[in-house]
Parts: C-alpha cells; sequence; structure tokens
C-alpha cells in the first residue's frame, strides 16, 4: 500500500499499455461526445482528421483507468480537486497500442488537513511509436502513512 | 448550423439537464475509474466522502455529451487542442439532477488557418440547487462561414 510519503518528485511510473480498439471510441463516443468524427466513419473520414478519433474525454478516462489499475488502486489516494492544464496534443485513433506513464511533480504536505497530502502529478498518454497524444497536470491528495 | 461567427463572448447556452444514477456511476468507474469510493459503495461510505460519488472523469464526460447534443452537433465544431483549467469543486452523487452551461469567454481568428477561429469556453456542471460541481476553461476550433 502506498501512501503519500511514497511519492518522490521525479519519480515515474509507467502503467502498462493497451489496445484502443475503434469500437470501443464509438461505443465511448455515441454515450458521451457524438460529434461524428468520433461516431461516424464517413463521416470522419471526410473532417479536417481524416478519420475517426477518440473523444478527448475518452483518452483521458482510458489513461485515468490506466493509472488507478496499476497504482491507484493501492494506494491511499483520496481524489482530486481538478487540473491546472490538459492538451489533446494528437489524435487516438482505433487500433492504437497507448501507454501511460504517472508522473510525480511535486509534492507538499496539506497545511489545513493533518492527514494528508498533496501531490502535482502528470498524467501522459502515448501511442506505439513513443508520441506524446496527451497530457494533464493534476493535484491529487493522499493519505498519510498511519503512524 | 452554427459557424464560429456565431459564437459571442458572454453568451451563455443552457444545454439542459438530466439526472445522474448511482447505476452509471458505477458502470463508468467500473470501467474507466475503479478507486473504491466511485464503485463500492461501502467502502465509499466509510471515506472521506461519506458515500459513492462520480468519478471526475465521468462528470466531465457528461457536461461534454450535454454540450455535444445540446449545441455542438448543429455547429462547425472541430474539436479542442486541450483544457487550460479543470476544478472538481463538490462531488457529484447518484440521483443528483444536473445541468450544464457553455459559456463562451473569448474568440479570435486563426492566425495561421484562415478556414477556423478559436473559441475558449468555460463547461459548468450543476447540481439542482444551482451549486457549481465542475467548471473547464477549454479552447475549440470552428469553422467559418462558408463564403
Amino acid at each position: 500500500m502506498r501512501y503519500f510519503e511514497d511519492f518522490h518528485p521525479g519519480e515515474v511510473f509507467d502503467c502498462g499499455s493497451r489496445v484502443v480498439t475503434k469500437e470501443e471510441i464509438i461505443t465511448f463516443a455515441k454515450q458521451f461526445d457524438p460529434q461524428s468524427f468520433h461516431v461516424d466513419e464517413a463521416a470522419a473520414a471526410r473532417s479536417h482528421f481524416g478519420g475517426l478519433v477518440a473523444s478527448g474525454w475518452h483518452s483521458g478516462s482510458i489513461a485515468m483507468g490506466m493509472v488507478a489499475t496499476a497504482l491507484l488502486l493501492d494506494s491511499s489516494c483520496m481524489g482530486s480537486p481538478g487540473m491546472e492544464r490538459l492538451r489533446w496534443l494528437k489524435p487516438l485513433r482505433g487500433g492504437e497500442t497507448v501507454n501511460v506513464k504517472f508522473r510525480i511533480l511535486e509534492s507538499e504536505l496539506s497545511k489545513t488537513r493533518p492527514d494528508r497530502g498533496k501531490l502535482k502529478v502528470s498524467l501522459e498518454l502515448y501511442d506505439k511509436a513513443g508520441n506524446l497524444l496527451m497530457d494533464a497536470i493534476a493535484t491529487q491528495f493522499y493519505g498519510l502513512r498511519p503512524k
């Protein structure tokens, strides 16, 4: 079990890789972001994207899921008050194998809550060739190791 | 059909309301953010949240879907390069009726692409009592009205 004290600025956690299918891109987008370039292959081919691309909320959710499974479920993570920046740099297309990295940027004890600390982290989604598709700089709270 | 020129700073679009159920919170989180306070009612009740709360990625995806359906599907929206800030201010819990507002903050023609313009927008998720649960300041590109 990893607590606040167990994360250190500069650490990078590799959260593994997985294939994202065209079918799951369409399924997500039909529910949460039904713009034509996310749900309709023919319309997407005619768009400036030149083909179907994942909703940015889907890319972020995929990255979140991989960090949660690889790292957060066995940690004292207490959630996040927000992100100070998110970039969608390159589109995510069906059939891509994505890799997620989780980078610790800053660490600080809470000034108001003695039971927790605050991490600034970078959530990064890469394609198989190593291109950065998305990154997000977020704050997260973690419980301190029990005394 | 709404083009870049049809959006003006200061405009606020009400994108409607809908109920978010506990079941959909759990279904989303099992796939994308299986932290215990998003998927396990008993564990969530013991957590600092005091009950089950939606993944922040789910809140954002719900808001995105409501803006897309209410507004973007009938617009020249070309997607987003990112967000400069996102805040999860209050947790979203099952049974809540959420309302989404979409606010135009800034409008600027693209300096490099003569076919499009750039909007800075605020995507806002409220509960039934009118409390702001989440907001995100994003950039979006829109096609110009054809000459």
